[in-house]
């Protein structure tokens, strides 16, 4: 008898699992998972974004969904690898409706992680590969339409005399890339953005600003960068990407266009939705509704007494122009996380006097350490090389339940900890509160909790640490007076420029704008994981707020998050708009519940 | 004692090849080719593109070549294959300054058919992969650019204050392409377009016209188009993506650009380059001059008596602009070719009445049983299913040497007649005048020997065979009257419009015009191989003459070809170009006399 194999553990499993779910044995199904077992649905199961936690979550999901998902044909794909009593295994399957992918970690011949995905629908697939258009049309067909007067009469036509299903507001790269998505799948859509062009908010943005993420994270979807893109691309190569993007990809994109109001009318299942586009109204009528207006879209800007006596200049971050005309003045900037580097560094640059004011701490993250310790395995030169394309990496980095993922990262940045400890220990004695998250567990996890609180190093905390970058810390800006700012500590600092780089709120926030402060509080608070840690309390909520699913606001999403998230969760957006659109049966298991307004 | 393995046998040929090599000993390295032996070298012998023919031409080769060239370092490459008597194995080497990439097939032990191919220059690679820049620079700079403010300053100077290395005339896919290489490689580069935008030639062109070569093959390097890319793309489609293309990959494209006059000077071993760039002279002064107007570039229209009398509208396929407009009018088209079929059809598919006016035979390919005879094996759905992507296609069909082309195509056309027996039979009773080529080797084979000649059905053939579109065959206007053109079978036509579909001339006109009469007749006839058959006089070539290689005017190339081709024959010129950038010895081994001046 021959030893056992991964690839033989796998097959067992999934051939069990299968035959469990096939005969609805729940009992069977579920003792197939262990007792700390989490499994991770993207729309397949649930037709939302859901963790199952434990065997009896487990249970209750398949007790309700089950049936009707009727899964099958579980497949073992490639050969499964084990290590460190791990088994690692690729897998396909099928529903009544779809087809999917999953991921599987077996502990002791039980289920540690599962992770299901819907990867196409059937009958509504993408028509690419073997189904790509012919483009050219044999024989005779009189009245025949070219495929530029086709598309002269879509943007003719649609949004006026033909309504699209589906409005996304905000043309930044997530509505870009979901817009391109729902292209691909036939659903008639509408990008409306305030900027004239695809990419300007990029290029409006501080000349010196560069991605934080590396290359192999970034691409979007069907059209990954070439091979010689720069690891960190410069604001304006990204901007002429995305607006070459936009154009290829036919995107209905309405630039220099600003949504007004919008409206859901139960009844008709229709949003009204008012736009001013290049200075006409423009009443659309989708029946879904998709803000993408950035996790880091709507500024916070703290009031501060006396701020409007100030006579200097003063804007958020998100509106800061660059150093170019402050040399020989006194600069201020409020904050100490990314976007302040970056402008501090920039300000010395240019060899304007400039101050952080640091009202706590930030978590510090040399990109090189980080490229190489966290992200290096799944999204690297390295990992291309290993056969992990980003389209893996994502099911990878999918696969980790968020429950758990703090363990998975807690070593990492011990690992950094190490090798950035000189850098680490000068930061300290110029005074920098740093901090690696409240449990040690890094960079990502503060971004998916609370979207905030760390720098991504190229650069500015050597400056900080050498004192380049003056820096007051453990305060806060008390008072703005007209030439100064009074700190907390009863400093007084000049001040010409007050740059605010302290962040950005809730997207919901952007729902009472521009829909109303009810539907604002029915969708409620939006990113974090409720995880009880610093901004992001509990409960846990166990996948991130609101994102990329059915919200509490019926016909209502929300789409965002960085390249990678933008990339990979516009794909199971798209599916759900799609299903929708096709007229599928679409029962949501699990609405998460809203904790929080804000 | 094991059986040999295709592999095994290649790794010995290729032991011995490299040992005889080393040791210089031209005898031995001779006798592992058989009688029948081609070497075809792209650059990275020879510094030139030349096939060696039979064991006499190899020697001959290394004797001049072998010496300064110092191969090193054969590897087979994967794994070899066997079938039919024949072992195809792919391998990788080295010379002094360069590394390459080379195909190899053996017959008994002796090689066939042997590629070699420079792929890049030691020292001078490609800035991709793990040698991409970083993009984002850490640290302080003082006077630091943006990568928009080096960009913008570059378009300010290159031209004006700064001279390029190269200039190319034509900014079609063809120049595009190059321009591209050359960016990477990092070549100051010009290209100029009388067109305002690029893509401008594709959208000027009348409208129902779509890519005759499918997707799989018509692939821009560095970044394919995405996967659901019609199988046939439009001509605006196309349009828009070079555009896009263009500007993503940076290149300095001045489009409303017209070059008027070019002059060599030996002695400074520069050319002045006297271009109108949107109504202001600029005068260029690059080393390399590179043509790339087109295979198809240069328009032929037949002098007839009477043309001057004509009441009508009178226009080169080049200038058509469809069939809008000439509802109720006579139409008469001269020719029987590509265009002359597109042009027709979508006449008929307007309800005009059309003429095709056929003077030779034409080579008819039916789109499906072309793509799936003749491209399947390497360019198609299926073949990207079987591994086989446009690189290794390209090289696939760079193995193979022009000389024995034939032999591998007159089956497919067999086939073909046999698959579209009915067609072929309909047609000739329509009275149209069919052929597969001289030699019966079709449509590949005619497009290198003569560019033309030939149509890829798309549907138009069902029209002329079912009487949609009117035939007159075995005829030529022999006189243009005020309104109607007569035969020279006597037949007198009604026309309100004569559309000469007749093909282009030899490029080097271009140069007659641009450079001189002198030069012109310096570089000779463009393109062909010298097969002696119609249109394609010999003596034998052995390649397609004065295409992507050194020609007899010092300095002056020309690149063009169909996408595969402009594709794949960039990356040897754009190597040609960059080693003289460098400063590196290129002594050009075996470049070709001229035998034709048209």
């Amino acid at each position: 008898m021959t030893d056992p194999t991964p690839s033989a553990d796998a097959r067992r499993w999934l051939a069990d699992f299968g035959a469990a779910l096939a005969r609805q044995d729940l009992t069977a199904a579920t003792a197939l998972f262990g007792d700390d077992a989490y499994w991770r649905d993207l729309v397949a199961f649930t037709w939302n974004i859901r963790t199952q936690e434990g065997p009896a979550a487990i249970r209750e999901m398949l007790a309700a969904r089950l049936a009707d998902t009727a899964p099958t044909d579980f497949a073992l794909d490639g050969e499964a690898t084990a290590a460190d009593g791990i088994t690692d295994a690729w897998f396909t399957f099928e529903t009544r409706v779809a087809r999917g992918r999953g991921h599987l970690r077996l502990k002791n011949g039980q289920a540690w992680t599962l992770l299901t995905t819907m990867v196409e629908l059937k009958g509504f697939e993408e028509k690419k590969g073997p189904r790509r258009i012919k483009g050219a049309e044999h024989g005779v067909h009189p009245g025949r339409k070219t495929w530029l007067e086709r598309r002269q009469e879509e943007q003719a036509t649609l949004g006026y005399t033909e309504q699209p299903y589906v409005v996304i507001i905000g043309g930044g790269q997530g509505g870009i890339m979901l817009a391109a998505r729902l292209r691909r799948l036939g659903v008639p859509t509408i990008v409306v953005e305030r900027n004239e062009k695809p990419g300007d908010s990029w290029r409006k943005r501080y000349k010196s600003l560069c991605l934080h993420d590396p290359v192999w994270y970034d691409h979007l979807p069907y059209l990954p960068f070439p091979d010689d893109w720069p690891v960190f691309a410069p604001k304006d190569k990204i901007g002429d990407w995305l607006e070459m993007y936009a154009k290829v990809m036919e995107l209905n994109y309405w630039g220099s266009t600003t949504a007004k109001k919008a409206s859901f009318d139960e009844a008709t299942g229709e949003w009204t939705v008012v736009v001013d586009r290049a200075g006409q109204e423009v009443v659309l009528r989708p029946k879904q509704l998709v803000f993408a207006l950035g996790v880091s879209g709507y500024a916070n800007v703290p009031k501060i007494a006396g701020a409007e006596t100030f006579l200097g200049e003063q804007h958020h971050s998100s509106r800061h122009p660059g150093p170019e005309g402050y040399q020989g003045k006194k600069v201020v900037v409020l904050g100490s996380n990314n976007s302040a580097h970056d402008i501090c560094a920039a300000m010395v640059e240019q060899g304007v006097d400039v101050t952080m004011v640091q009202r706590s701490s930030t978590h510090i993250a040399p990109s090189d350490s980080l490229m190489e310790l966290a992200l290096g395995g799944l999204y690297s030169e390295q990992a291309v090389k290993n056969g992990i394309d980003h389209h893996t990496a994502d099911l990878v980095f999918a696969s980790v339940p968020y429950r758990i993922m703090h363990t998975f990262h807690i070593p990492v940045y011990e690992e950094m900890k190490k090798r950035d400890a000189d850098l680490y220990a000068r930061l300290e004695k110029a005074g920098f509160m740093l901090d690696f998250g409240d449990d040690g567990s890094g960079l990502f996890m503060k971004y998916l909790r609370r979207g905030s609180g760390y720098y991504i190093d190229v650069g500015a905390s050597e400056l900080v640490a050498n004192g380049s970058i003056k820096l007051k810390s453990r305060v806060n800006i008390e008072r703005i007076n007209p030439r100064s700012v009074t700190l907390s500590d009863g400093t007084e600092l000049p001040a010409d420029l007050i740059v605010y780089a302290t962040g950005y709120g809730s997207m919901n926030q952007f729902l009472a704008d521009l829909v109303s402060p009810e539907v604002a509080d029915r969708v409620g608070k939006v990113w974090g994981l409720g995880s009880g840690t610093t901004k992001d309390p509990g409960p846990w909520e166990g996948e991130l707020r609101n994102m990329w699913k059915p919200t509490n606001q019926a016909n209502l999403w929300i789409h965002g998050g960085n390249l990678h998230q933008s990339r990979h969760y516009s794909q199971f957006l798209s599916l759900q708009l799609k299903a929708r659109y096709e007229g599928l049966d679409t029962p949501v298991y699990g609405q998460a519940p809203v904790h929080h307004l804000r």
